[in-house]
């Protein structure tokens, strides 16, 4: 907060915050891996948590130091800083991209990687290009229609692991699912539903496939379903990433509490309108990205709002919201006690409703110890 | 393209390109500046383009070949970015940051700087922090209601420009909007009336303040007004920016030609979906932003789809688009001739819905020559 005078009258640490600036809560964060590494063990399953959500190698100490040795990550070049960072097990859970087969075979030989393929012509024209050993898992679509083979495609699905077992350089993994359509529920009911049916699914390809006397690995993984199931049914890795954070969209669905949610964006306020009751901060589309839920009143919401008090943020703000985003301008609509307990120049803290996308704005992360937190960036 | 053997059939310069890649077309670039210079100078208006679309000290070279001295930027961080590149007049046209007064006066000291201010909280804030002159201009709301003082309300306008002219550090250079809400428009006859609305009540504005004794610039710009209007009325300058690029919003108000758009995205196919008829790419929300539009059947566009030839991008395929997006996955609703033409490890080529927030989210272009044009980063 800066008076007329110029002066501040802030603690130290929101003073040194000038522009949009992504905090981290160091302490929720591991709370949140600490909990989801204490879930996958007590049902036995391997947690390879998906490190595209904060794609920072320093973060990705925190999980190694818990005893997590196995990732996930989006892209080959991920998986290349994180190779530089002493990774050697990583999954690239997107079909691969076979114009990167240089950097697949680089990384081949630096770590073990477990690339996904869904088609025989992608087999063939990786079984011709690799120079190193590597892992393939099959994709499969349990119903989110995005990639992979669809589950009940048996004959297909067998066919293909059998290819892969006959490569010379790809070793046959298992089957590997992300149930995205969690994203798409109404409750926490049907978001487990969803887990259950998928993992049901899963299993099924896997009882064909063993049946056709192969042993395939079975891997899952949502944050909402991963954080809302119970138990984990007959899976051998789980793959959540949202959760190290979780953020608006995961709250809205009941997957996590608010007190779990472990980044925000501080942005300066520039402007105020009493006539619509708007606070404008520094602070848009190039800091938060244009994700948007819904409210209860079916206004697009880009953003929950808290204050930023005593090295931490407030509760959320109920009945504010950014109701409006361009390239560097967020507009909220303020309740009557935000609205008058702000001014020009004060900090405003928003909680990015899909963190991941926020994140990736962002060269580093602030902590409220005050230390800067570097990450990956495309 | 590649084929099962993992030969390439594509030309040197597709060859190349292994990632999500953001394409120059310079040409193109070159003759929408030229383009929009020779309508400026027409008209005997200043063009101060808006150098957030580009964020390039490449591309802002281009407007300086042109006669182009006077430039817009939308943070304090990218007028430093420029005016490291010798740029020394530049607009800041977001309300001023006041956590920044380091960077203003760093910046003031160096060239002439211009600051947007609607309060005179804000002016006295300023006021007392400077230590080095720079102009001030009145952020004036036409309509859009995102920031400035309502035009109507001469009194809190005539009253605020008196503050700025007795100012030691600020010089008051004039009033300025930003017509946003032609981005909301039906038509381009709509888009061209509020065009001539804004400049009307800027004009009353002006006119107010010519009456209090004062004499102040008009300053106005956006890429939909500035492209459609046939003339620019009683302004001083005009601040458009997208116009550099273009995009497929843009293509959609009708605020330019298919063969306008300078900038595209081009993405490995990565998988293929007969049943669906979808292509999926490698190209999520990391790399062209989550903006979307409507598409005529009411179902949200990500973005247009085209193929890359010949050292250029084919023209639009009408009746595929970019359906669905998530972090790095981009699924394409494909026609029957796409879907039949394209083969897993080919390149698509996506024409941006919002270039500047997909320009944002890289840190280089590849133009047609194979050269790389770096850009300014957050």
């Amino acid at each position: 907060m800066i008076d007329v005078a110029g002066n501040y009258k802030e603690d130290a640490f929101s003073k040194s915050i000038h522009r949009p600036t992504l905090l981290l809560d160091t302490k929720r964060a591991l709370t949140n891996i600490e909990k989801m590494l204490e879930k996958a063990n007590r049902h036995d399953v391997l947690l390879r948590p998906h490190f595209k959500t904060h794609q920072s190698a320093e973060v990705g100490s925190w999980f190694r130091e818990k005893g997590i040795h196995s990732i996930t990550v989006s892209s080959l070049d991920m998986a290349q800083y994180f190779s530089e960072h002493d990774w050697t097990d990583i999954t690239v859970a997107v079909p691969v991209n076979l114009r990167q087969v240089n950097t697949i075979n680089r990384l081949a030989d630096k770590c073990r990687l477990g690339l996904l393929v869904e088609s025989k012509s992608v087999c063939a024209a990786l079984e011709n290009a690799l120079t190193s050993e590597l892992t393939v898992w099959i994709k499969i679509d349990v119903g989110y229609h995005r990639t992979g083979i669809a589950w009940q495609n048996f004959g297909t699905i067998v066919d293909l692991a059998n290819t892969i077992t006959k490569s010379r350089r790809m070793q046959f993994a298992g089957i590997l699912t992300h149930a995205g359509h969690t994203y798409c529920s109404d409750s926490p009911e049907q978001i487990i539903n969803i887990y259950h049916e998928s993992v049901g699914r899963m299993v099924a390809v896997r009882d064909e496939l063993r049946d056709a006397g192969l042993d395939p690995l079975v891997s899952v993984g949502d944050t909402p379903g991963c954080s809302l199931a119970d138990s984990f049914g007959e899976v051998d890795e789980i793959r959540p990433g949202n959760f190290v954070f979780f953020d608006l969209m995961q709250l809205q669905f009941g997957a996590c509490e608010e007190q779990d949610i472990a980044v925000a964006v501080a942005c300066p306020v520039i402007a105020k309108h009493t006539s619509r009751q708007q606070l404008v901060i520094y602070g848009g589309a190039v800091h938060l990205s244009k994700e948007a839920i819904l409210n209860q009143t079916g206004l697009p919401n880009y953003g929950g709002i808290c204050q930023l008090k005593d090295h931490r943020w407030s509760a959320l703000y109920r009945n504010s919201f950014l109701s409006s985003i361009s390239q560097e301008h967020g507009i909220i609509d303020a309740d009557h006690e935000l609205f008058a307990t702000t001014d020009i120049g004060d900090l405003i803290v928003v909680i990015p409703v899909h963190s991941c996308l926020t994140a990736n704005l962002f060269g580093e992360y602030l902590t409220f110890n005050g230390d800067t937190i570097k990450k990956f960036r495309y």
